[in-house]
Order: C-alpha cells, then structure tokens, then sequence
C-alpha cells in the first residue's frame, strides 16, 4: 500500500523526513501528523508555530491546532490555549471525546493542565524582543502591525490505507487576544476523509474561513479530480471571486494528498512547502501561482535554503 | 424583488415576523438576521440562547454567535463570550473587520467591552436552579450530563437581492468551560452567498462540523438543486456515512433559502422552524426524517405550541 505526508512550509521538512520513516514501518497516519507538527511546535526559531511563536498585542502566546482522524471523521481542536508545549497533542487527545472536542482559551489550557500536558512559557527571549521592536515601530511609523500567518498544516497516509490532518499556529503577529483563524476550523483550516483524501491550510484565516477550500479541495477529489486539479480548481476560482466580492484576497496556500499518495498545492504567494511518499522522497519545493488558474512548482534551491537559515535566526536588535 | 427569512426552532417564529415586516418594507437581510437573533438572546424562557441560556459545568454561561454578510462572504463570530446581552451583534460588528474577525473566550469578552455592548449577568436565577438541579441527578444518577444545543441560525434574504446568516447559542447544558460547538464555524453552523443562497444548522455540533453540511447545502443549491433537494441530498447521506464511520451520528438539523425565497429544512430528529417570504406568511413548522432520504414538513398544531409554552414555562423546583 502506498503511503505519504505533505504539509505547509519549508519548517515542516524535518518532521516530514522523520514521519515517512515511520510509515515505511508501518507507523500510522494519526502518528505521523502528530509527530511532525511536534518537531515544528518545539523548534524555537520558526516564529508562527509553538515554542519560539510571536505572540500577540499584549504579549501573550495563545495558539491554535486540530486534529481530524480520517477513518472516522474524529476532530479536536484548541484555539487561544496558553503555556502548553504541544497544542496538537491536546488537539488529538481532544478527537476522542464525544463532546467537548473543541475547547478555546481558558478553558483549553485548563484542560491540557488537568490532563497532566506539558506546560511551558512558550514566549521566547527573541520572540519577546520582537514583540517588543514591533510595538516600537507601530508607534512611530502608525503601522498596520499585522504580519505573520505560517501555519503547519499536514496530511498523511499511512500503508493501512488511513489518512489524518493536523494543525498549528500561533496565529497573527499582533493580533487581538482571542483572535483565531482557519487553523482549528474545519472544513476551512483542513479536512480529511481517507476514502479519498486531505487537504490543509495556511495564510490569512480571516479569509480562508469565507472559502471553506480545504473541504471543497476533499470533494473535488471525490469527485475524481487529482489532487492538484482539485487545488487549482479550487484554490485560484476562489480567489478570484473574493478579489471581486470582497476587494481583496488574502494571502492563501493550500497543500492536498489523495488516498494514493498523489499530491498537489495551490497559492496566491510564494509557498515552500515539503513531501514525500513510498516512491518520492522527501523534499522541499517552492510553488507560485501560474498563469491561467495552475500552479508552478519547483525544488527548493540550495541558495533559497541558506538564506532561510540566516533569515530565522539572524540576530534580533 | 423577493425576500424572505428561515430559522430554526419555534422560538425563532416571533422574530421571524418581525423581520418579515421590516424586510417588507426594504429592510436588510443584514438587520433581519441580526433582528430576529436579538428577539431570542434576550427571551428568558430560551434556555439555550442568550439571556436564560443554561450555563457550563461551572455555571458560567459562554455563548457562541457569528454572522455572514453573502455579498462580501465578511465573517465575524465569536466563542465563549460571557456577560454579554448580544453575541450576534458583537459578531455582527466584527464582520467589518478585515482581522481579528473571530475572537473566543476573554477577548471576545474584552472587546466586546471596549466597544460598549451592553453587559449583563445572563445567568437568570431559573437557569441557575436548572445547572443546580442536573449538578444533583449528576451526583445521585451518574448521568451523561449533556443536553440541549438548540441554537438559532437564521438565513435572510432582503428585497435589494442581499443574503445573510447568523446562529447564536449558549452551546451544550453542562458543557466544559471554552467547549465550541459549530454555531461561530463557517461551513459548518452557516453559510451564505448572496449568489445562490444560505443554511444554518443546529444538532450536535461536535458532529456537525464533522460534516460541513451548510457550505455543502449552499454548494448543491449553487449546482442547480432546490433547497429542499439540497437540503435533503446533503443531510441524510452524511447521517448514513457518519453513522458507518463513526458509529453513531448526533442530533442536526439544517435550513436553507435560496436567493428566489425558497426554502428547505432537513433534520434526524422532531425539529421545529419558522420560515416565511414574500408569498407565504411566516408559520411554524414541524419536521422529521421521512423515508428514502426525504424530509416530512406538517404546520405546527395549537396542541403542540400550548404544550411547549407549558413545558418552557413549567416551575423549577
């Protein structure tokens, strides 16, 4: 049986690389999702994702996930949960529950406590210092303080023939407390249905919750269409008529597997994004919107990888 | 021009005429929604939604709301808000925002503050005797605690050709604090587009956002489907495929208008609703699954309404 992940942005690679190898072994999809979004919750240098997160108006680092079991359409979901390594994990354990599965702020973080979920300070020396230039910035330049919306999304199939979808974000640089996006909604932030396949993910959740496209890009693909038909067909007539009916379209990117390992991406940015499956190893690409509603996507260039890295961990004044 | 107004429940039938007046008279679906929610948020005797709402495990009441403009797809919702007279207005007023357009917990609390909403204790002392009396059969019973999720979900339809939706609720009796049903999520509580028409659900809503059935409603509709085939196609096969996948499919129903005034319910339980357009006085209805996938729509009886005004006025002891 095949098997395979793809999830949003170059931050995701790592976790990807370590997930295949799971699943080559026979390691579940449910596994796999989570795995990867961990490595990224708890790398400190990637500053929309868990530890290392920039937090909010007010300082504080509330962050959102979800989790979506594609064998029984099981979801959980935390939005706005505060001091807690891994949202996800409380996201997933949150799946099994008939009731209460979505759980926001207080009330979230109250039940990773009581569930005994690792807590942590999650605000960072140079995320505090950032936080902290931004403000200085706002008030001298009156800026829209805005900026910042790279959340992890996977899929994965695992060799028994199961999907799973995940998230995480710490949402919005700046944002107001409470504020949440697509990440933890579903339909909009992910969608899965191992009979035919997932799709995730990330950019301005504002309007990524008009379009509900991860859903649409799952029932596109039911309907026969291939992953990347399903993204372009999807993701570009979308933007389109929300140019025209709301004036602008938000930054939008959307990663999709099928339920063969088949993948594909659409995007109104540029977006990294990683893969892989049994017969493609794991790899970085970089996609751009096409001409004509299609997507171009190519291999991630050494030289881009590099000034990635200084990017995020260049010092910060 | 057309208009027109669907909602769900009986209680939602006072608003309902009082929209239909104003929408007569070349009132906004945006103020329809708005209006006929507010009638409920501030009714004592509804005990699922706004003021006399039953509250969580802990006695707080935290209630959901959104609003869906269809001419711009501008969303605003919040979760978990408390001591606030009127979710659907504060969710109404963030659909203006192009971020920070859904807020849960506290900061749906504060900025419904800030912005000067009107703050109350919604808490009324029979709703209070109610959590006090389940609190005790919980003890002595070791009952399931969780009951009622009947929230309000309007869809309207004004004379200029603008659709909206709104859903307000106080979410499931006896919930966990932060617990998010589907009424604030897109696809999933509601839906609308000014183009084709829009749904509203209320159930379950850990399992209806399982399904994103009012996206999916609305999507049929845009295909060429009556509201009612719509409604129908949509529904009960997610019922059969949730009941296959997930053992057991909750409690939902869903209305839907299309941009012409017609209109569609369908539901897995005895469901109540209220609906009425330029040719047909508002009534109320009552609903049950029929055979092969159909829905049965009667008028509701004076026997059955001189019951339920009994029953929600009935002394708590």
């Amino acid at each position: 049986m095949s098997f395979g992940s793809i999830a949003t942005w170059r931050m995701a690679h790592d976790g990807i690389v370590e997930s295949l190898n799971s699943l080559e072994k026979g390691g579940t999809a449910g596994d796999a999702v989570e795995s990867t979004i961990k490595v990224v919750e708890a790398y400190p240098y990637y500053k929309s994702v868990g530890y290392g997160g920039l937090p909010n108006i007010e300082g504080i680092l509330q962050m959102d996930a979800a989790f979506m079991c594609g064998d029984t359409f099981k979801i959980g979901a935390v939005a706005g949960i505060e001091d807690v390594m891994h949202p996800i994990s409380v996201a997933r354990q949150l799946s099994h529950d008939k009731f209460n599965s979505f759980l926001v702020g207080e009330g979230a973080t109250k039940y990773a406590m009581l569930n005994g979920f690792e807590r942590r300070n999650m605000l960072t020396e140079r995320a505090k210092k950032m936080w902290e230039n931004r403000l200085a910035e706002m008030a001298e330049h009156n800026l829209s303080p805005y900026d910042g919306h790279d959340t992890i999304g996977v899929v994965s199939l695992d060799s028994h023939g199961s999907m799973s979808a995940g998230t995480s974000s710490s949402g919005l640089f700046m944002k107001k407390p409470g504020r949440v996006g697509d990440s933890p909604l579903s339909g909009s932030g992910f969608y899965v249905d191992s009979d035919v396949g997932g799709a995730a993910a990330t950019g301005l959740g504002e309007d990524l919750m008009k379009g509900i496209l991860s859903y649409e890009i799952v029932r596109k693909m039911e309907e026969g269409l291939s992953p990347q038909e399903a993204c372009d067909q999807t993701v570009y007539p979308f933007h389109d008529k929300l140019t025209k009916r709301y004036g602008k379209a938000g930054a939008f990117s959307l990663v999709a597997m099928n339920n063969k390992g088949e993948w594909g991406v659409a995007t109104n940015v540029e977006f990294t994004f990683s893969v892989g499956n049994d017969s493609e190893e794991a790899a970085i690409f970089i996609a751009n919107m096409g001409e004509n509603h299609t997507t171009v996507i190519e291999p991630i260039t050494q030289e881009w990888l590099d000034a990635y890295e200084k990017r995020i961990k260049a010092p910060i004044k």
